[in-house]
């Protein structure tokens, strides 16, 4: 904790010359700092260590081009005083100009750069928006049950990505099985291939994922003052590669490092594939394997088909489905982030690997996001804001349906709540692709977790269908019309009757012999004729956004927490309308039973417009009421007082209607057909009456 | 088949003073028939044997009693007369009173009862509602997956089903996971006891569900002509016990009439339990033991205590859940009846055991519903007509709250489009209960499969919450207020200090000791004392609806398919607008480029209301392009010709809107605030013009 009492003390001790300068300048800052957070002038910002370092971490990942410009020169001079104390013992310099960068991180670090996990999860288990599974058999980790208020959150999200992209692109929804016979997964390469390395304890056996076992024991090390630097900053590049490991290379790090069991100290086994799909089996028998899908696209595939008839032969298009996918994860982690049963909303738009524009691109050309691509990844570039038009146009985004799906996917974001400052779309490097991937972008959401990949929009090219193709022996193709048609060299096998005569005499005019001969090149004449063709067969690529709900449902929640200025411990949720669990508070202003005909005309009014309300009649003030219905993101209250008995019919601070009226202006609020600001023009304003 | 030519054939063997006055009778029967089904006058009605069995059958089930009046003399003649045909070989007066018998049935049954499966399986097949899962590789039994249209018509029941329990009701709905620990299953007994009794092929291995096999196999023997009539009645009465059989009932049928493996012929193995849940495991270790959850209710179970503390404390309260459900079926068959993975939409109502009223109940008493009754079941009398309020005055469903679910339940149903003719709730007798089930009473819908259970309604008492309580050690257990405070004798046990004091000495006075001591009887000393109490704790009663959505979704299939009268293979789908997966096509007259920005302007009217619709600018003609739309249910068709260039806007046969009216024209229809007579008569006519 720094406060002007502690600088006051540092500054009295330095030289009288340095002191006026610093001095005054310094207190400038606090003053500035906290004027920016609404504080009285005489107390300065309250932050622990850890949550500085979180702040710093923060702008670290979030800092415009200008906010860095600003900060630059402190880190540096920070850097070079520190250097100086190290040589001149000079630490008050330091320890000034340290406090310099920080106020000046504060004033510039947003709101949500402070943000309080434990007060968001304290929150969220209160009123039940999800919690542990079985938590009264002891729980199980990465499972969660969501409650009556994450239920309507993730119906709502459901409901409008289904909107925005099955409704508005037309695409062909599906519902497929989550039980996967084995064979289906083998062609797709899930079984051979969806695994994650392990190490165990020797002694006691409990598993690690190997990578996050190394990322933490190196942090440690890194994060360790009395540890070699040497040592560090060979960690810091095997942090910086971790992701492109395999068992031989993690291996090496960790008997290099001698790193243990984190719990036990116990040395740990080499690296073994743990593949991450559950097994069961279908049927009495016991000898149907199968598996749980890990990811709800193979269910399309398989029904590649009859989608395509059912679009009539034509592509592109698009099938979508909504549904559970599992994935039985080593040692889960992160909440929501990180579960092993979760929904997923996933589309393959079906395209021609010649022709991957995109009919609808023109409409979205001009839509900016924050792109980091693997070039500068490689280079240490941070993410730039440019037009999905000019990403498409330079080559960085391969092509028009990628990237309208990357903007679709962005609007949809920001719509359900994402902050746009903290989304990011990040290309994959090479070696980080899934087994089917040619190329992915994720969008990537920002949370106290850091950089959380919620989306992934990859081009799985034509390698599903091709495998599906080859493990059934059925075509899985489109046919497309030539835009004119082409000339081919068909070369036929005839047979060299000569040559069958002699050998085969009589015999070889029976044709179904023949045939069996024919398959013996000796006996062929091979005559090369020209045909016309005025359709090719292709297998189509694969454009794949999958959207992870639970992740993308966390992330709203952490960019929606707030905390009320001046009173930090009473939190709530600024959820969008659109998604919050239940729309509409009603509160009468007492428990007079004269209101309660008034209360029933109200909830029927909601109830005929599907809208989601909750009646809080308990004996709080109507203030206090109100503070609950935040907490759990209610966007909208009526009020119901005894004025509401002649008619009008209002809300304490706001907008007077009529009882018949209240339904509809409700409605076209929470769907954005109308803003509070034109609610408020057209609404005569709430003034209260003194009787 | 039976024609006329036929008849007349028979007719003209007949005496002469006969031949006259039946011959006229037939004759008129014939053409009455005729006329019904809209049928040439000519042509007599044509059914196979086969299909005139079912209607008979569907008679049978369905028959009012007019209808049954109607019947019964010629089912009494035919009886006679085939005793005569036996005795006296007049073969030809049993002839023509069958043909009377039967032409009045159908002149009696409804259409549906000559109801035509493989047409609509087609139908489904071909237009992608749903068909087998991974058929390219060879298929599962039990596994479908839902095209476009089934999954749209699965998705608007499901909402449908939000908006009529959960939002009407105010339900608190939760989400949770399908993966099971193992110990949670075996606390609801699902572990030990959700089994079917499986027998095997001793040579080939194949599974068999014990009493479906036994079922065909009696049912082969009673449809033998050949078989001994002793034997066919023995086998009718274990047909009808056969819901209530174990293990040695079943073997002891199978060995006494010597029943085999069906497809080979071999012995059969003993009746042996099979579990039907799908084993799984959770981790990497591979010793957390898990299941596929067979119902989705523990999952509330488990939240009980999370989801009172959200309402408060307070009793009553509902809570629902959508989610999947896994029963590893023996052998399913039957298509969408029984099914591997299905989702359920089930409800738990929490009530006080001693206080089953409902305060809604008045609003549904006067619901009339068809009701079998166990007693009426065991009397062999047929399902009645009676008041949900009238049924639980008398005591045929014990309690307000079960009977208010199954009028709700009932009003949905018919809603969604279940035929309400064809809907009835079945009470359990008491050897086919669940283990878990105090009373049931299972809405049951009649399908060419016979009456299936969609619905179940069951009292589950506090069978649940007590057995999750006792293996986790935890209550679960809610707080009633009592109407007046009770004053309970409570004996408290104090350390009698004399005999203490006697055997202990300087000891007996260190507390921690005492508490030790105090657990021992011999050291005790009670002490009686009146205290107040204003509540007492309580294990609440669970009543449970849980819908099976997938054969609800069957039933309104089979119930909504419809064959056009004339041409019987064009078929279609009068689904409710509702729940129709596609509320409105967009028909342009003609290809022409002109009508090109009318119908972008259409389209974009529709999505503005969240219609979804389906543009047809395919070559057919408008007549050929509505039964294309017939086919997959679209209630709704706009027609864009070139009148609708000059503003107002028509649909070929009916009524005329400008372009703005739309979609709100069309939402208001579909959402059933406005019908077809309303908009009929507020917007003008179509009338074709001639240029």
């Amino acid at each position: 904790m720094i406060n002007t009492y502690v600088v006051r003390r540092v500054i009295a001790a330095v030289g009288a010359t340095q002191k006026a300068s610093y001095a005054q300048e310094f207190f400038k800052a606090v003053t500035a700092v906290n004027k920016g957070r609404g504080e009285k002038k005489s107390v300065a910002p309250r932050f622990t260590k850890k949550s500085h370092a979180k702040l710093s971490e923060y702008l670290r990942n979030m800092a415009t081009p200008e906010i860095e410009a600003q900060l630059a020169p402190l880190r540096t001079a920070v850097k070079e005083y520190g250097d100086l104390v190290r040589a001149l013992k000079a630490s008050f310099f330091l320890f000034i100009i340290a406090n310099f960068l920080f106020l000046r991180e504060v004033s510039l670090a947003p709101k949500e750069a402070s943000f309080d996990r434990l007060k968001l999860e304290d929150l969220l288990k209160r009123r039940f928006f999800y919690d542990q599974s079985f938590s009264i058999y002891g729980g199980v980790t990465g499972l969660y049950d969501f409650g009556p208020m994450g239920c309507a959150l993730k119906a709502n999200m459901i409901h409008e990505w289904r909107k925005h992209f099955v409704l508005e692109e037309g695409m062909l929804e599906v519902d497929c099985t989550s039980l996967t016979p084995e064979p289906v997964l083998r062609a797709s390469g899930h079984v051979d291939r969806f695994a994650d390395w392990m190490v165990k304890d020797i002694k006691t056996g409990e598993c690690f994922r190997a990578d996050h076992l190394i990322k933490n024991a190196a942090e440690k090390v890194i994060s360790d003052k009395k540890a070699d630097e040497t040592m560090k900053t060979e960690l810091r590049d095997v942090l910086a590669r971790l992701e492109g490991f395999d068992d031989k290379d993690m291996l090496e790090v960790i008997t290099k490092y001698n790193f243990k069991s984190p719990n036990t100290g116990n040395d740990l086994t080499p690296p073994i594939a743990f593949n991450l799909m559950f097994p069961s089996q279908i049927g009495p028998t016991g000898d149907f394997k199968a598996f749980l899908r890990p990811e709800t696209a193979q269910g399309i595939f398989v029904n590649f088909k009859r989608l395509l008839e059912f679009n009539q032969g034509r592509l592109p298009f698009a099938a979508a489905q909504i549904g559970l996918g599992f994935r039985n994860e080593i040692s889960p982690r992160q909440g929501l982030i990180r579960v092993r049963e979760f929904t997923m909303c996933e589309i393959e738009h079906f395209v021609d690997p010649n022709n991957k524009s995109h009919p609808k691109f023109k409409k979205v050309s001009s839509y900016a996001m924050m792109l980091l691509s693997a070039c500068n990844q490689m280079d240490g570039q941070s993410a730039q804001s440019i037009s999905v038009g000019e990403a498409v146009e330079k080559g960085i985004v391969a092509n028009e349906t990628l990237g309208y799906y990357m903007a679709r996917t962005h609007m949809y974001l920001v719509k359900v709540g994402v902050d746009p400052r903290r989304l990011r779309f990040r290309q994959h490097l090479n070696n980080e692709m899934a087994h089917y991937a040619q190329d992915c972008w994720d969008a990537e959401i920002l949370t106290s977790y850091g950089w959380i990949e919620c989306v992934g929009n990859a081009d799985r090219s034509c390698y599903d269908l091709k495998q599906h193709s080859r493990a059934t022996n059925t075509k899985l193709v489109a046919e497309k019309k030539l835009s004119e048609p082409r000339t081919v060299d068909i070369v036929e096998a005839l047979a060299n009757m000569t040559i069958l005569g002699k050998e085969f005499k009589k015999d070889a005019k029976k044709v179904n012999f023949l045939r069996t001969l024919l398959k013996t090149v000796k006996y062929q004449e091979n005559i090369s004729e020209l045909f016309k063709v005025h359709v090719e067969e292709i297998t189509p690529s694969v454009i794949e956004p999958s959207f992870g709900i639970g992740r993308v449902m966390y992330a709203i929640l952490e960019h929606s927490f707030r905390q009320r200025e001046g009173d930090e411990q009473r939190t709530f949720l600024a959820l969008r309308p659109l998604v919050a669990p239940i729309k509409c508070s009603v509160l009468p202003i007492s428990a007079n039973e004269r209101l309660n005909p008034i209360i029933e005309a109200v909830r029927e009014e909601l109830s005929k417009h599907d809208l989601s309300y909750r009646v809080d009649d308990s004996a709080g003030s109507i203030g206090r009421r109100y503070a609950r219905t935040d907490e759990i993101g209610i966007p909208f209250g009526v009020t119901v007082d005894f004025e509401s008995e002649k008619q009008p019919f209002g809300s304490p601070s706001e907008c007077i209607f009529q009882l018949t009226e209240v339904g509809g202006v409700v409605s076209a609020l929470v769907n954005e057909r109308m803003d509070w600001t034109m609610a408020q023009q057209k609404y005569p304003k709430f003034e209260a009456k003194s009787d």
